[in-house]
């Protein structure tokens, strides 16, 4: 039987990925992925036959490494981050319903959420939610039920695609719907290029957010009631009580 | 300046860590922990100190950390999983307040969400919460509008810690809450002891969970409204289109 691992490298840096994806990616013969992350890895697994298709064209590129693995070829797909969020892993098994001889393998990674909390300090310590502001396959009214849900409940909350040419002010937008809910000093925290080179964060309040401008390389991060900001660091007590 | 790696170990394969935890494991002198993940690098670095503290002792084994890093000693504080996802980061921050000749780096991990979200197929492809349903440190009234305000966003629901023995029907009580606004046949699954030896998984739907019953080393996954059942995997679209 053919196999496919479907890959999360991590935030890119090839130290971040797991024993266990660096062992798929040797095994394999073909690596598939988004044109930026093949970049990341070909300098490591240089031996290899790369593919790459651009961004919308999801489908085909899951065509294509299932055609591979039909052909024989042992195949990771790579995903930045975890594969198994907001990546390829999702439509790989939609699209495989064709392709029954061919096995998948998801291997999990680091995501931004938690690389990006790594690097703000401890953001996310308690109950969180994960929301995209790209509304590309989410429609928006959908998305803005989601934050004000998340907001009434005080989650900690994760901010991924956060911004785009298209969607200048969707950031802004998200932090209304959180301050209908959530206090204007409420501890928020950004990171861009989780990482990479050029890695920046800041930590900032929700009143503040409101009126910053990010990347779409940018994760942003939205405190619950109790976030404090400790010595430039977004921290999230979990509860423990200590003198 | 002394240095605390504070490091979330993955499910606890030695072949689920970072290049960059087995990095910062080699680099110390001192590995600190909760008696069951030291047991599961003990294996792999003997040669170090080992120090641990038992449950509920989460103050302690923080300064503990803290003292023998006082001491000149690089020391790791290890965590199951992500160390920032209902782990030790958070704490190690709030205690690090009186220590601040000590730097602290965290080294994020894969945590028992994305962990288990590869073994089920990708249940969290898509916008979704994390909720812990330990009420040692959360009143149980905020973990139901939690509950509640994610059932009614259609989020993708991952709760931790989902039973104990004095919490035998907790899972149950939250099922009841979901299911005000998740259908019945809402796509669910089970994962134990993900990534070690007994690893078992299961899907199913809501209405079953709901008369699951479930130990302490289960992560339970809920679908949103999108989420199918493709092969005995739990898979949420994230809403590519494809004939």
């Amino acid at each position: 039987m053919s196999k496919i691992y479907v890959v999360g490298i991590g935030p890119g840096d090839y130290e971040q990925m797991t024993g266990r994806a660096v062992r798929a990616l040797k095994e394999s013969d073909v690596i598939i992925g988004y044109t930026v992350y093949v970049d990341l890895v070909k300098a490591y697994f240089s031996e290899k036959e790369f593919l790459t298709t651009p961004m919308k064209k999801e489908v085909d590129r899951c065509i294509l490494a299932f055609e591979k693995a039909e052909a024989g070829k042992t195949v990771s797909m790579i995903c930045s981050g975890d594969a198994g969020v907001y990546g390829m892993a999702g439509l790989m098994y939609e699209i495989g319903e064709k392709y029954p001889d061919v096995e998948l393998e998801v291997i999990p990674g680091v995501t931004a959420a938690t690389g990006g909390a790594a690097v703000l300090g401890a953001p996310l310590i308690h109950d969180f939610c994960l929301i995209s502001l790209s509304d590309l396959l989410t429609p928006w009214e959908k998305i803005e039920k989601r934050l004000s849900c998340a907001a009434q409940a005080d989650f900690a909350v994760c901010l991924y695609n956060p911004s785009s040419k298209k969607r200048k002010d969707y950031l802004k937008k998200a932090c209304q719907i959180l301050l209908e809910y959530k206090a204007e000093d409420t501890v928020c925290g950004l990171v861009s290029n989780i990482g990479r080179e050029g890695e920046t964060s800041r930590v900032l309040t929700l009143k503040e957010l409101k009126d910053t401008e990010v990347d779409m390389f940018t994760t942003v991060f939205v405190g619950n009631s109790q976030t404090r900001n400790i010595g430039g660091k977004m921290v999230t007590p979990r509860g423990y009580r200590y003198e």
